[in-house]
């Protein structure tokens, strides 16, 4: 270790990261305050372009595996040892904000800067690694997953973007999918991983806490539902004689909202869309589909709120004399953070004099693919007005400071 | 007058309408009982074709003015007398039914078949009309309101069906915009109009009555209504700092029904549609437009539901802190019958011996367009489980001939 002897005070360099982060921000801005930098669109091929020069400028080796993942390596523990993974992603949803994501990837790189300068050795070796696709305009969660080999290879041949757009980013970025499949590393090379991350809630806000430490990454279920009657000519048909879809699927909207708030403190359900057939003024509409998603920190919690709202489904559907259609889609279990994450994230707030709060995140994020597999910990800093997904998204600089040097010091503490 | 010296003795020839509406129900046919012939498509003008040659067949007078509306003409009346109108449609919904507009229109040339061949002399010449674009494929009665010099030339611009389908089918049919808003007719040559059609509802089945004498078309009003909240992440925001738009428009959609019930029996009230902006499982709705329309037989009851409908509204915004975006797209006043007419079509079941109950149109015709401007009557019959603007859509032939035979003598007990 060169000048500075004792770890617990170093910190990031404020000016480099700052300068950083707003020349990242340029990277695909919508000129609005936010970013449209969705995953493997030329926008985000040009900000991890960028990453891969600020990499080498910094002295650093640069990797590139077969998902697109982007890292720097610094070889501060033993030869041979394993390594710590510190991360986030370049990618955005469509005209999202410039923090979400973009801030942890600076911070890791940042760490590795100043871990690399102070020369301090580590039981491990540093990693500040970009996920491909986090926020899922292609696959969702597809960096991370691959690189914990739980991408199952069928889920490429229907994507949530599709097809078609899955299969123009790899070529723009100059990936292919065997290369996606082979991606996995042993998880005996990895130390574990940490993030930084903006809430994207009020929570920090509300509760005036500076930094969150995330105890557990809500599990996440879709559902469609479809409330099913029949057509009827809206003008001639008796009220009393309607199979209304509408009268269901309304039904079920405000009783989801009802029995979640009553029910189920902590989670949250989402009626996001619904579609309406045959759609029109004057038809009685024989079926809606409803996009539904609920969300909860622990799994007996996310059991309970799943037969909740199924059950509550059939009943509404049985007293509007409809039909209910159910179609699981999605099922991501939550997943708790590693207990020595937290502590060394409380050690490091601790450390800095900043005031923390235990909470769960509500946003799904990258550690989830990689929390059974080696210990993972999440830093969260406060998002002014809760905003995200959004040009309105934002965080105070000195949150986003106090963000990046609680990594650094985690990752300092954390063990080997 | 021939042989039938008696016109109460007149009927229609049973064989003859059959072999005729069979012949029809073969145009268009969508091979599942149903027709496709919505205005002015192939099929459409295939029909009309058809009824050209009909008419010619039975040694009528065919018209057809600058609407596209096709005439039969039978001069049984004084010189220089004035016309009563009988008619309906060929025109169908997309995918609908054999019965709706078609059995009118046959009804009504085997009505001045019937009256050719008598030969008794009536206080009117007798025209059996059929209208362009009852259904509003393309703008919505536009025969008639043409006729009834009704049609607001601004509407062509902007028609319901779109302005490239509207010229596509005035050039297909060989018709031009500026001859359509010179299809208006002298409300002082007509006589009246009379027009058979089947219920399209299950009240007449209901209460076991043959014929339907209607008292009035209902008044429809059509609104969208926006209610507009904020996206949020749907998983970091707290259920109870959401404004979440589907909230409002759901508990409108119930609310609607259940004022409509409880307050305004007789009348009833349609969500049809509804869209989300932005419509995705992990958004919260940031805007949902719901599509209402709603009915009343009576002038002041369609004021009185209209205000009830729009205030529910106002305060189920308020109440889900949302924004309330009101925009009036439609309005049609309700159209009482004469009471002349409904005398003849009563007398007319006496004299057949059918009994008929007094009921209002929940559905809109063509007579709504002509009603204020001299004696207009409707004749229903029952539609077999109500459906209508499908294929199932049926009625007994038993009841179609009752149905043309009450028209045939309510033509002859019409007053001049």
């Amino acid at each position: 270790m060169s000048n500075n002897s004792v770890p617990e005070s170093l910190r990031i360099n404020p000016k480099r990261l700052k300068s950083d982060f707003e020349a990242l921000a340029k990277i695909g801005s919508t000129g609005d305050g936010g970013v449209h930098r969705p995953a493997l669109s030329p926008a985000h091929l040009a900000a991890r372009d960028w990453l891969r020069e600020r990499i080498a400028a910094a002295g650093l080796e640069w990797r590139q595996d077969g998902a697109g993942n982007l890292s720097a390596f610094l070889p501060c523990g033993p030869e041979n040892g394993k390594t710590l993974l510190l991360g986030s992603h370049l990618d955005s949803v469509p005209y999202g904000g410039r923090f979400d994501g973009a801030l942890g990837v600076l911070a890791a790189l940042e760490t590795l800067r100043v871990v690399q300068e102070a020369g301090p050795s580590l039981p491990f070796n540093l990693e500040a690694i970009d996920f491909t696709d986090e926020e899922g305009t292609l696959v969702g969660l597809l960096g991370s997953r691959t690189l914990a080999g739980k991408l199952d290879p069928g889920e490429l041949q229907n994507p949530r973007g599709g097809r078609q757009a899955l299969l123009e980013g790899l070529e723009r970025a100059g990936l292919t999918e065997a290369g996606l499949l082979q991606a996995r590393r042993n998880p005996e090379t990895l130390a574990g991983y940490l993030e930084l991350h903006i809430e994207q809630g009020p929570r920090l806000a509300q509760a005036g806490a500076e930094i969150g430490i995330v105890s557990a990454i809500t599990g996440i279920v879709s559902y469609r539902l479809a409330f099913i009657g029949r057509a009827d000519h809206a003008g001639t048909t008796p009220m009393a004689d309607r199979l209304d879809a509408a009268q269901g699927a309304s039904a079920f909207t405000l009783a989801a909202r009802r029995s979640v708030m009553h029910d189920f403190p902590g989670c949250v359900a989402n009626v996001g869309d619904m579609q309406f057939s045959p759609g029109a003024f004057n038809i009685v509409p024989a079926r809606v589909d409803l996009s539904l998603e609920f969300r909860a920190p622990k799994v007996e919690t996310l059991e309970r709120l799943e037969i909740s709202l199924l059950s509550q489904a059939q009943e509404i559907a049985l007293e509007n004399r409809l039909e209910l259609g159910v179609e699981a889609l999605g099922r991501h279990a939550p997943a708790p953070m590693s207990t020595g994450a937290q502590k060394a994230i409380a050690q490091a707030c601790d450390r800095l004099g900043l005031k923390s709060m235990t909470l769960h995140s509500g946003a799904g994020h990258d550690a989830q693919s990689l929390a059974d597999l080696y210990p993972a910990g999440m830093i969260f800093i406060p998002s002014t007005g809760g905003a995200s997904h959004s040009p309105r998204e934002f965080s105070a600089w000195h949150d986003c400071l106090n963000g990046a040097n609680t990594l650094l010091q985690a990752t300092l503490l954390m063990e080997g």
